[in-house]
């Protein structure tokens, strides 16, 4: 049987898995990042895991690796430079450096485009040429596939959604612009605004939950299904300006199907119907009626899937 | 000699012109269109057109006829659906039409797409394979050129940039969408903000034309030139509001070079220069130094030589 390693690179963890060409996961591990060591200490982790499923699975051809990466990947498919969650690397010759450890190719992507071509290849995007991928998490990230292609952009960084401005006038994102759909709908800032207006909701449980720990998103998507007031609120505000975001969207690249995948998505409909009611009520009238939004299937396995998927595809 | 014929059919004018493969306007006329009319009329008008100068040029071997159209064109590069501005036109296989009518292939794109292929082959976009083309006039239009050949989306119509939402709480738009980037730097929506704002300058020279006529935004570009702080402030809070467009462009479409047309556009530094700054110091900071903002070459035959453009790319 042929298969690749899939390896996501997340800023405190990195998931590797060995996963057959039609998607099946034979193996999986995860293992602690190191990202303020010198990068061949991932290298190290990555050929330790090859060298085990090889052992594990004599059976097995392993054609390749394939890497999705927090950052910018170079147009060379292999260069990562100064990815801001992998504070010890600066300009990377991944691909480079992994292909020498386990003697195979290996493949480089932006982990937001990898997990935009998990969905794709295996998961909600399997029977949808051209999609736009947004993760909902910390950050609001986004990969376009165009014909079952990631589409990267003159430098390959495109994709960059959570960074569109939704209002000209509003607070600035940490990165430097001005009122960025991230601002509005990334995690802190769903919570921040819940507790701008928590007040004028004495009865919601907020305040219970409150008045021992941290909210929660996902406090929100439990309360919002029981009825309460306010989580309904915030979450409702959240899709509205999730759909303001996809329809400048749409509008660009008159792609009309959207993977909403991460965290915050787990809130389901009290997110993705008020952002369906806007694009719907709002986009341009000959671009509402193909519109569709479909939660992501693979959920935090996109990333291996898709790390696979580049080698397969290659 | 190869020529073709290009064709810029707009709402109340269609121009039409006999171009060489190297873009040299070997002639050129135009007719009043009939948009109320069936689009037998236009049809004729076309090749009354190709006739005459047949007889006219008869060394010149016309190999197609390339048109552009203001509305989307399905993916088949032939049928016109609704072109809001042709009212007595439904859904029309142009490109059918003109080929029977002529005898040769002919090709239909949208106008703003077609004015982007001109600028990319014999205009400002010659030496960069990929930019976004901005038309600034009444409308705010976009075209999209990847790898020198038109971004169209997944049905035809991608480039909508002057619908994307830069105040999510801002004015409805004619298209209902809120805060459209056209809605506030529109060709009228620049001079609605002028007369907003005129009483704060009571020695402004606007004040003068407006006691004779109406204010053009060409009167403005005046002006500024002549350091009229109104003109001034209205002109650069259009830079302003465009560079907050082009920012959340670049950072979904990772295309850093803008070539930038249209009357409004004649303005010149006056909104080219805010417009650079805002995205200069508010994109993703990898994104910056390669940002580019060029003026358009072409003037108003983009069209046709877009158009002609369409015929010899095909």
């Amino acid at each position: 049987m042929k298969a690749a390693l899939g390896v996501d690179i997340g800023g405190t963890s990195i998931k590797l898995a060995l996963v057959s060409e039609s998607g099946e996961i034979l193996d999986q591990t995860s293992v602690l990042t190191y990202g303020d060591k010198d990068p061949d200490v991932t290298v190290g982790q990555i050929s330790d895991y090859f060298r085990d499923v090889k052992t594990r699975f004599p059976s097995v051809r392993v054609v390749g690796t394939g890497i999705g990466v927090p950052g910018t990947v170079a147009l060379d498919g292999g260069t990562v430079s100064f990815p801001p969650n992998l504070k010890g690397w600066g300009i990377v010759r991944l691909g480079d450096m992994v292909a020498e450890a386990t003697g195979l190719p290996a493949f480089v992507e932006n982990d937001a485009n990898v997990a935009a071509l998990g969905e794709g290849i295996y998961g909600a995007g399997m029977d949808v040429p051209s999609f736009v991928m947004v993760t909902l998490g910390t950050g609001v990230g986004g990969g376009i596939v165009i014909d079952k292609k990631i589409y990267r952009g003159v430098f390959g960084a495109a994709g960059e959604i959570g960074h569109i401005s939704i209002d000209h006038n509003g607070p600035t994102c940490n990165c430097s612009n001005k009122g960025c759909l991230e601002r509005y709908i990334g995690q802190r800032y769903i919570i921040d605004y819940a507790m701008e207006i928590k007040d004028k909701y004495h009865s919601s449980p907020v305040h219970d939950i409150l008045a021992e720990r941290a909210l929660e998103v996902k406090d929100l998507a439990h309360l919002a299904v029981r009825g309460d007031e306010l989580a309904i609120t915030v979450l409702n505000r959240t899709g509205h300006l999730l759909g303001v975001g996809l329809t400048s969207i749409m509008h660009i690249l008159d792609i009309r199907t959207f993977i909403i995948g991460g965290g915050v998505a787990g809130a389901g409909d009290h997110i993705f119907r008020p952002a369906e009611h806007y694009v719907k009520s709002h986009a341009l009238a000959p671009m509402r009626s193909a519109f569709k939004m479909i939660p992501a299937s693979l959920g935090n396995q996109a990333g291996v899937l898709g790390a696979a998927g580049l080698v397969f595809k290659s």
